[in-house]
């Protein structure tokens, strides 16, 4: 890292970022990440970025941002198509890697990147490492539905799971619900009945597991992503990620339906041009940019995933989400968690 | 049956109906039932209905409909949370057990109930017995997506399933596409990759059985519901129900949204009263009423499973599915693609 990090200031958070990572990468990653040094400089949180980069991209955003951003220049990039695992082993100075050495290091909080999912899971799982008796780091997206946020775990990082993964997830979901929301988990193992009994071997398995922990309401089915009812919901990455992108068509699906509707008469347009306004604020606060991220839960550090079509809106949020998970020390109080219940 | 079934006119179409299926039975079922026949008229379609139902119930509806629907007087009734297999068992004189046995009998063309969809299961696959050839029954949806309808199987019949399975799935919903929406299939394996290679061991071991149908592809994700480039996209039950609850859910929750958006100001509910009649046009193209049923394909007979909350209109889409099912000879179709199918 050129320039020296701050380690006297304990209150000083400073998060790693992937120049490199998203379709807009590095244009959106450098304006997202001066947006969230600003909205960062506004709540009065003492940010601190590490670009991890080619030179020539990360120096100059260091020097326009000199006392809040550092360069740390890279020299290879992992592409969105490549295999996970083995870019990241034979890639050791791409900006994931290196991020996510900074991480292990402490010279870094978190990191951050809207790069390929699969690279930076593999990455953080390698280099970072997995907290202890953590079984399988699960990727938790905050879904924004109209009667509140909902966390859907694991929706990506293990296509195949054991009961016992999903009582791991229930118990990081929570941990990462109080100590970053501040919020009390509401569980629910999603299944395909209401009752104990139903649904896949997994879920039959899994649910007396789940139904020792504080806060778990039972079986959630699809629709209860949007009751309200539960704020954690917890399945295997293959349900999950199916699930995660199933609403993101619907909702795009829907509002391109709307569009439609708008264009198909005067009347319609002019009614359109009333709402407008009202409508784009729905629509932003049921995308995911107003959360900008996946967490990377059971890894000893915080590791945020963006979007790969992220824009720079969505590049702060997803960094300023990272910064907070590292301010609660959300990886120590996953490991706390998890260690009484692996005894019981 | 009280009344004489026409069996010289091969024309004729024989639906039985569930007359206590579905929560606002059997009022919504009589009502369905009235506007199924006046539908059929006007489209030219011969078809007749037996109610299978509480004498009380189901006279005065055939007296008052002569010619065109016949009574058939049941003792007994199967509850929404009766355990299946035992209540089809145990309740020989249900509508739902007379209702299939109509069929297995011949003396029905097809079955429909807005009932139990385990109970439904359950009667269908013992009583009806399934087709030569299929491992399993699956329960096929068709999904009213804005660019295009698409057939999800399984839906929910087999929370479980082997790679076989799948391929049955897709051969099955392919022969639904042709024979009766007369559409060549576009099918889609759902998981959480677009390349052969990804996604759970599942979907793993049944992308190369799938690869040898026509119309097969590759894998869809998620959003690709939505995408208009599959019509059949084919996955295990429990995969199947959670993403059509989720759907479900989603256009709710987004709908719900968008009312809170009409009612905020004086300027928005004038607006939305000029957008009234439009909006409420696409809402119903995007709900399951506009197709009334799900199909069980698998079995040695026609039958289709309504949503439990239908209403008269959704009842009367279900009749008429189930009699379009019913003119294809959709279960013969079936036997005679599984049938090469099963030697090569």
């Amino acid at each position: 890292v050129q320039g020296a990090v701050s380690t006297e200031n304990n209150q000083r958070i400073t998060i790693a970022v992937d120049a490199l990572g998203g379709d807009d990468a590095p244009a959106a990653v450098l304006d997202g990440a001066a947006l969230a040094l600003a909205q960062a400089g506004r709540q009065g949180l003492p940010l601190q970025l590490i670009l991890a980069g080619p030179g020539e991209v990360v120096q100059p955003f260091a020097a326009e941002h000199d006392g809040q951003a550092l360069a740390q220049p890279t020299t290879q990039a992992i592409a969105m198509d490549e295999h996970p695992a083995s870019a990241v082993r034979s890639k050791k100075d791409s900006s994931i890697v290196v991020g996510c050495r900074l991480v292990r290091e402490g010279v870094a909080d978190g990191f951050f990147s809207a790069g390929s999912t699969g690279a930076c899971m593999a990455a953080a799982t390698l280099v970072i490492g997995r907290i202890k008796g953590i079984e399988r780091p699960a990727i938790a997206t905050l879904i924004p539905a109209p009667k509140g946020t909902v966390l859907l775990l694991d929706s990506g990082a293990n296509a195949d799971v054991k009961p016992e993964y999903l009582r791991q997830f229930a118990l990081m979901g929570a941990c990462y619900l109080r100590e970053v929301l501040g919020a009390e988990a509401r569980i629910g193992l999603l299944n395909i009945g209401s009752e104990e009994g139903k649904g896949s071997i997994l879920a039959q398995e899994a649910y007396p597991l789940l139904s020792g922990l504080p806060g778990f309401l039972g079986n959630a089915e699809g629709h209860d992503i949007f009751s309200g009812r539960f704020n954690c919901i917890v399945t295997d990455g293959f349900t999950g990620n199916v699930v995660l992108k199933t609403i993101e068509g619907a909702v795009s699906g829907l509002f391109g339906a709307l569009k439609g509707v708008f264009f198909s008469s005067l009347k319609s347009k002019l009614a359109a041009g009333l709402l407008r306004s009202d409508l784009q604020a729905l629509k932003e606060s049921l995308s995911s940019e107003a959360v900008g991220g996946a967490l990377l839960l059971g890894v000893r550090g915080v590791a945020v995933i963006g979007h790969g079509s992220s824009t720079a809106a969505a590049i702060a949020s997803g960094i300023l989400t990272t910064a907070r998970a590292a301010t609660a020390k959300l990886p120590a109080r996953i490991e706390a968690a998890i260690g009484p219940a692996q005894v019981g």
